[in-house]
């Protein structure tokens, strides 16, 4: 499927409602469970996304289309969540995480892109020059990626809980 | 994690919502996509989950609180939705789940049950003896299976689009 900006945004527009639906209220049991040491909780994964709408989207597609001499993006700081969300209630982090996608994305359709400004390139720290239409594809597909990992750390908390049903519900590992 | 019924009905509740939330409106480019021949596009869920809250989850634990001379479940039926919900529109769907799965909910609670009975067992046609509490749990991680796979079906279809960051992307497979 190749990215065009109306149905990527149909996807982004979505998350902070999803996100809302499945996580708000919820028992601490489900929202602080993890994998294991070193991966994330539902409540954790709700603050990089936050980060990423402060940080990250928007800064690297301003650079792409301000076709500056430097086009370098920052590195994406993946503990920042860890600092900026420690103590604050899940439910003002789901209402930040709206606020801040709902304005970026009253930013973006109002930027009203061509196919040529999709086109234009910046340079990722890691692997090179990216499109802004890949960058966006990328926030779209984050997004969704950041879904399954929330649901799956939820679903694996019952990995004993289901006894032999285990062996039907492959996204217990 | 232990089953307990509150924290269980907790996810079940959010299910409908946060389905929802994804899905109703978005583009069939999303609801209708797979992840190649005989994989299952989010629309299939639905239909798949309606189908589980008639025929599967609260008659087994029928079958199992009745403790009858004969507790083996019915096969679930991983088909019927191809056969039942054929070019009924994704929104109506979604408002039959959200009913079925309400009234399932009101009743469960109304049973008010006991750790004794979320003890008995039923006999699945696969793997035999299993206890309500065990069945009570699957109901839940099937849930939140199924929202991982709904995910990982609309993330995969971005797989070109995003170019070098799939490599970042291991939703992606």
């Amino acid at each position: 499927m190749d990215f065009d900006l109306p149905t990527g945004i149909a996807v982004l527009e979505r998350t902070p409602r999803t996100l809302g639906a499945l996580l708000a209220g919820l028992p601490p049991a489900w929202t602080d469970a993890t994998e294991g040491p070193d991966t994330w909780s539902p409540y954790v994964v709700i603050g990089h996304l936050i980060h990423g709408e402060r940080t990250d989207w928007m800064p690297r597609a301003r650079i792409i289309l301000a076709q500056g001499p430097d086009r370098r993006f920052t590195p994406y700081d993946r503990l920042a969540q860890f600092r900026e969300s420690q103590g604050r209630p899940l439910e003002h982090l789901l209402d930040e995480f709206a606020g801040l996608r709902a304005s970026n994305l009253a930013t973006l359709t109002g930027w009203q892109l061509t196919d040529a400004q999709l086109a234009l390139t910046g340079e990722h720290p890691a692997f090179g020059s990216v499109t802004l239409r890949q960058l966006l594809a990328t926030w779209v597909a984050h997004d969704l990626a950041h879904l399954v990992q929330v649901a799956r750390v939820m679903a694996t908390q019952y990995r004993d809980a289901v006894g032999p049903w285990r062996a039907y519900l492959s996204v217990m590992g």
